[in-house]
């Protein structure tokens, strides 16, 4: 008998773990199975018929404004979790976006916080609200594949990853984890567990590699939750379904208790941040201030020592915000162009910001160095870790391990590549300065979400990380409209990149999709940038 | 004819170089022929007749001293400018710390800031004070060949080093380049230039690689200057020639315009910081305050951005000192017993500090780790460049390589090492914070300076490079007195090392040695270490 024979086809694990996972859902927020899903999942929450008013209005804060109504006795912890786990389960059953549900632990946990609040001993400034985890983060007593089918039931955690505890220590309750693509390493969530898709549109996208949180907060299933970021993957998912992120400078937040076995440990070539995803602007700032007082560098010798700073404003001066409409390479499709031209029109129209032109800098060369730097092994570990079972190599893992060019890189030319990197930062600091902007404003991707595996631009978001510049994003509130979304038949393409995302681009297709922006600040400047995030959001969503 | 037949010897270049050097100590300031030069340097301040007593008196101050007097009209910038430039001569003759001596652009500097004093426009708070500067950091329009003779005359810097950049700004005058060792990693200073001796014992070293630097300012030739570190190379040679030093966390201090031919570019895996020296405890904190206040971040984006931060008081806490007395492999030699004891007396009789033990982490496992990372190519770039003149090799040059243990790590070797780092960071953290301490109180070594070609025990001071701790240098006003500091000739050593430096200790030989110690905070925390190092050498120094 010869191993392949004892080892199972991985189409039997992959349907095996996907039964698993729909098991975790309760029997009563299970949809009956003729239930017609529409295309616009957001949907199902009304025509379900499963929430309540009250666990309407729950669904409906932000996780700031949800703790402050449990706080004063508005709602309890067991009343917003179970609002949670009910709008989570349809957004499983409307986009795919879960790898597990545990609705018990979460109701035990929510019934010991009530308690604890009516002793007058409430945990921290989350305290109850019901907060979901990317998949590749450590919840303890959880598995954490990671996207990967050979992982499955080998990762149980035993202890909470790092940025976890700090919740939990704030109050958070836990109550599900969320999908992210084999490999990590695509702006779209495709592994073992199928596919997740935008809530808005499921014919797209939800981005990724957090896109299991995308589309859950997207889908109001969430109120915050945590995702990592190392190319976009908390951005792309947020303009993928309409939310707010925010990937700070690495040192900045913590990242201990993520798998990621994707890459040696000991390569600090290019490094990821953890990020939060959320509903509002001031949910980012409120989870900046949460972790920064947890003076995380105590744990995380990887840490930068930086309280977290009030910004104060510079009297005179009005903020100023340098507008990167197009990165050289790919010009951004129709719809992009409209949500940043209306978004700067109505910044204008305040009188209270500058608004300059920000033309980019080096795009080509960052995504060069940038894509090798991701696989200075030419993916061996990812390769390594898919044979364990066999499954199927989703067409975008090659793709992006494709990207480094196919060598397994020396250590001689793996210094190489970080003194470019390094250069590269020295020169987009001088760059930067000399536009003398506070942050830059600029589209997430040069689409709204793509089509299924079609995602293969990075360089709006992953630019930042080769730069490691801090970037959120926030929804303007407007959406793909094919009336006047169509891209002008008459352009000629620059380049084959350039062709590629207008060929994958259809405003007929991507109807409804959520249309987003991105703010960029300078290097280590998390608080001027989500500063200026508020700033700008509360402008362009008035 | 042979290509070796056209090299000159480097006997002859070495000769050369001496001399070109020599010739840059202004004529009047050059001790007679037949000058007696005493063992104990600083005594030619006094016998060489050279200095006024108004010269003796702005020798006497600090740099923040020194820019007061020259603020309020006490002196100007070219008295003390001269004064220094006499001062600086002497120590160069007494203990060999010059590379470079430019006494007339110096003056010329001095002369124009004292003009802009006298029209009401001062540059900045060193306004007019002379600052000395290693060898190896980039002083526009000199040489910079930072002990290697293979460089004499071809490091000619187009542009200031960063951190001298920002001096320059504060209204330094710059006079000299001081001398670090070949290959920039001893704890002594021995190259091309020869060997550069602690002035208050020219039978021992100045320590390294800051060695100049330590000379100078210990000798009064300087008030201030600035070096690198990345195993003690700041503190070192503040211990050996009893001044006060500096080395923050890598990412606090910029390091750009260091020429560091010594490891290749994009080589992340341990990191040097630059550091003040000087002779207070107040210009460590000046120096601190005035990076900080540059926004050096805003130019190397290798920096952390953390504005200086003011230490606060925790009400009903004493400042916590844990006491390391040993660090497990080499027990301190007597009279750093004897400084420890009685520093830690006198703090105990105040009642304003907390003093607890604190016993030694994992010390040999640091070493073996950090002594690997330093040469992870086997010193391959070292070696090449010493043969470009055939330059002797100095045997500690070969010591600290063969240290590695002899071999070109490969990548995957050179992660691992990076990975064990980071996991002794991340207990070293756990550890430490158990111990619930401010600042740990230790030897900067196991010995006062050790003689020439000895000093072969770094752990003390290399040890918080690998952790990447900020720690501080101090004289407690004490020095080697043979009556009290015989070592105990009954004791057994504990291991080679012990035993080394037990051998290599006489205290007749080292009368005279200063004896300073060391204040270390965790990593990151440069405010609260300068301020346990003001309060601690307030009282030691009382």
């Amino acid at each position: 008998m010869s191993p392949a024979a004892t080892k199972p086809p991985a189409s039997e694990l992959m349907a095996a773990a996907r039964r698993a996972r729909d098991e975790t859902i309760p029997a009563p927020y299970r949809l009956p199975k003729n239930f017609e899903l529409p295309k616009n999942a957001t949907l199902i929450l009304e025509s379900s018929g499963l929430l309540s008013p009250d666990e309407k209005d729950i669904i409906n804060l932000d996780a700031t404004g949800l703790a402050a109504a449990i706080k004063d006795g508005t709602y309890t912890s067991v009343q917003a979790t179970t609002a949670y786990l009910k709008a989570a389960s349809l957004a499983q059953q409307g986009t795919n976006c879960l790898v597990e549900m545990f609705a018990d632990e979460a109701l035990e946990r929510a019934a010991v916080l009530d308690a604890a609040q009516a002793a007058g001993q409430p945990l921290g400034i989350l305290h109850g609200v019901p907060v979901s985890i990317k998949d590749h983060i450590d919840v303890e007593g959880h598995d954490s594949p990671s996207g990967f089918l050979g992982l499955v039931g080998k990762m149980m955690a035993a202890s909470d990853a790092h940025m976890v505890s700090i919740l939990r220590d704030a109050g958070a309750v836990f109550y599900c984890k969320t999908t992210n693509p084999q490999s990590l390493m695509h702006l779209e969530t495709e592994g073992y567990l199928g596919i997740t898709a935008s809530p808005y549109n499921t014919d797209l996208t939800a981005g990724g590699s957090s896109g299991g949180e995308g589309a859950l907060i997207g889908m109001k299933g969430s109120p915050f939750g945590i995702g990592t970021d190392i190319g976009g993957s908390v951005r792309s998912p947020a303009a993928a379904c309409g939310i707010y992120s925010f990937k700070p400078s690495v040192g900045r937040l913590p990242y201990g208790g993520c798998n990621v076995p994707i890459g040696p440990a000991g390569c600090e070539a290019i490094l990821g941040s953890h990020g939060p995803m959320g509903r509002s602007a001031r949910d980012m700032e409120t989870y900046m201030r949460l972790v920064s007082a947890s003076e995380p560098w105590r744990v995380d010798p990887t840490l930068h020592v930086k309280p977290w700073r009030v910004v104060k404003a510079k009297p005179g001066r009005k903020l100023r915000v340098g507008v990167l409409r197009d990165d050289g390479v790919v010009l951004p499709v129709a719809p992009i162009r409209r949500a940043l031209d209306t978004a700067v029109d109505k910044l204008k129209a305040t009188g209270d910001f500058e608004i300059v032109e920000y033309t980019p800098f080096k795009s080509a060369e960052n995504w060069d160095i940038i894509s090798k730097l991701y696989w200075l092994d030419n993916g061996k570990l990812v390769y390594e870790q898919i044979a364990v079972t066999d499954e199927p190599v989703v067409p975008l893992t090659d793709w992006i391990i494709q990207q480094a060019g196919g060598v397994d890189r020396t250590k001689d030319e793996t210094y190489a590549l970080v003194a470019k990197r390094d250069a590269f930062r020295s020169e987009l600091a001088q760059y930067w300065h000399e536009q003398d902007v506070d942050v830059v404003l600029t589209p997430v991707g040069p689409s709204p979400a793509p089509q299924h595996g079609t995602a293969k631009y990075w360089n709006y978001t992953s630019y930042w990380n080769l730069a490691n510049y801090p970037a959120a994003v926030f929804p303007t509130g407007m959406f793909v409209d094919p009336a006047i979304d169509q891209e002008d038949a008459g352009y000629t393409p620059r380049n084959d990149k350039d062709k590629y995302v207008r060929d994958t681009y259809d405003a007929q297709v991507s109807v409804g999709a959520p249309l987003c922006l991105q703010v960029v600040g300078y290097l280590g400047y998390e608080e001027e940038t989500l500063d200026a995030l508020k700033k700008i959001d509360a402008v362009v969503n008035a």
